[in-house]
């Protein structure tokens, strides 16, 4: 089972003009530094944080437990102007642990409730035993030698955008969730795809729309390790160790 | 005329793999304390950074001239593990202003270019006279009841993906940008687009995908002004101050 | 027993004027969000870090096991441009875990060898049961109104020095260390310290130097958990609760 | 003359116990980032912080202006939990410009008010023609060798200490400040101070502690400049190109 967490920046729309609209900049470093800080304390424990929309945003939280996330809550309550509160859910895919994270936390009350505050709302939490994350690891096959060195930067960017909404789409009908993560690079939480699966959807994009995808599976108990598997599958792609455009790698 | 630079991460895909895959949690804060970083240094003489796809960031950099420029570089390499290449141009309008930036840096070489490093290529600069930034500030109408308190976060963040979509496609065609800033706000600069052009890309979209937007405009000499009077009429349209979906602050 | 840790930049001096001195600016950054950088990482998992000399820190680290430390050592060298080696000691007092400490990495080669590079060398680790961290929080009397708000500013970071530098000199006899925290605060790692016998130092340095300090002791497994015990003691006397200067509260 | 800013945290003391004391490891993590973010944005303009007391922070700021000082506190306003007040002045020695930057800052209420906030107060700012900043970078002569690769890493951290504070107490005397920048490193703002006033307190130092230091002096319009100049002398010494302790260059 995967383990998801929705972490939610209390009242943030209305704080952001009040009294008056906050410097744009300002906001922007704010709320990359909240990321940033969040992930480096999920790490600690094995998780892994997606900036999502950066006032919420999804981690795979398998191995932390519930005194981490009140500590982690505290900590940034301690050193921003602005408070967390967090959904908890766990899960047989990551649409559903996101689902029920999102409602658990919902209960208490909206984003934008000016009561609600440094909620920690737990659906439930994963025992070791039952701890289980797959993630792929896709990105866009030569995109600097076709794209980036040759086309202008906001085209690539458009073109990586595009890729997004089109494998969010698909994926999203699998109980997989995608994420970009910077580059032309996309992880997807995706407990219960098979690798023909994806690979289907990897053909699908480049029919659609020209562009050549390949993907690198892990599977390992928590985020921090599926991701480094799903790496090292992907590594072993560009390597030529394989020629499949979807790879998987088992922890051992 | 608008001011634009890109921001190019020297040789950063190899470095991500070498020796070995670098975990992705250590990735994920270097992107986005870079761009924090970025953004801190450019806002203090005036300018705005898009984070973009992290490892090629587009600024808009009115008022920031050569010597800015290469401090800031300058400082990046003393503190992170990479380097850090920038193209600038100025235009009439952003995309042309990027698509020039581009190409000046992309003649010293590719992005994975091993030899590349540190380069900071001026196609041009706009002085104080001619130096015109306008942004429009972009959300979706009442998200926070339609969508975040009800919706899981995950489907919210595909619509807010959805939205992006449609007003990349669109805005493109004027020659402006747009980029997401988080929650289900956007920010364009736009130079030469008339609000009844956004307007009507504004109605488009609400067809095609049921979404209501709205958008603020602002004029200004550098882009913190005009990201400022931008907001500035958004509040406007919120407040009831007026009843157009599209709202023009110039300064005065 | 208490297990500290000395993290040290590898080279750090040479590379700070190669090819030539780099901004002090950017080494006042880069030194303080490393320390911040390390401080959140080591309290993820209840471990206190202080600055020390920015190039060298020392750290409780109680709790603290070999898997974590690599795991931050290499978090360190992914997104800084300098890395970090460690040694780490348990004993009896702090003085005799740091020197051991100390004595642990010196034996891989010195500070500034070019050889040396992200070494880790334990010399002992506490294990759970002999877990033991005592910590006094010692402050200024009525600073703000006798110093802060009266004279100038550098002429209180004067006095707050002179305080230290006694500090520092009474307690290292007792093989208990002393750090400054910030403000007129100081945090003492003193396991093997009598109350009375800090009483006593207490005193001199008022006879000494005229200046009144109190301080709150805590006893816990980890610093963390002393630190917070040190603090409310201190907020005891403080309130009134108890007229010591020196007050103890252990964990229940 | 030099301009020099105090920079005080509004009401920091109370903050940090409220309703409980925080936790020790967050409070480091906010003063040390509030120190770097401060820094940097000075740095943007030629400025230059000490860290001082972190609650309590010094900087020498010709050429950061009005504007410059409420752009940089309404940016930590928008992005910590606490906000800044700052006063600044000018004068012919750094002694007297920190000073009367404390004096014109207390004027507006005592650093724990709790009504004074995010005041900006101005005795006097130095103009382009009269800005002129001495710096003398100090450190120790082969600390790695003597001490650091040796001896404990706290009984080091001691020396140095102790070192600081003759420092401290000598130059004091001669209208010139001095603050430890980390390592063996120490930087003197000393408007005033002739290179055979510093020699004769480094051979006083010399003959009190046995401890041998050098110093590099820059003289510039900025700290940034000056404190370059001061590196580059050091460099001059270490080098060999001269075999005075106290070593001068000026901007051409």
């Amino acid at each position: 089972m995967i383990q998801m967490t929705l972490i939610q920046i209390d009242n943030y729309g209305p704080w952001t003009v009040t009294p008056a609209p906050r410097a744009e900049a300002d906001l922007q470093i704010l709320q990359s530094e909240l990321y940033a800080d969040l992930q480096r304390q999920f790490a600690a424990k094995g998780g892994l944080v997606f900036f999502t929309r950066f006032d919420n945003m999804l981690a795979i939280t398998n191995n932390v437990d519930m005194d981490d996330h009140r500590r982690i809550q505290k900590s940034i309550g301690n050193r921003y102007p602005i408070t967390v509160s967090m959904g908890v859910a766990a899960a047989e895919t990551p649409y559903e642990a996101q689902r029920d994270a999102t409602a658990v936390l919902q209960n208490y009350g909206g984003a934008q409730s000016e009561e609600r505050k440094e909620v920690l709302a737990i659906d439930g939490l994963v025992n070791k035993e039952d701890s289980f994350v797959q993630i792929a690891h896709i990105d866009i096959n030569g995109i600097t030698d076709s794209l980036t060195d040759i086309i202008p930067a906001y085209d690539t960017s458009f073109i990586v955008n595009r890729v997004q909404h089109f494998l969010m789409k698909k994926l999203i009908e699998k109980g997989s969730l995608v994420f970009f993560i910077g580059g032309d690079n996309f992880m997807s939480p995706c407990n219960g795809l098979s690798p023909e699966g994806l690979l289907k959807i990897v053909e699908e994009i480049e029919d659609e729309t020209n562009i050549a995808l390949k993907a690198g599976i892990g599977k390992a108990p928590t985020a921090e390790k599926a991701a480094n598997l799903a790496d090292l599958a992907l590594e072993e792609i560009r390597g030529g160790v394989t020629y499949d455009l979807v790879h998987v790698m088992n922890k051992k």
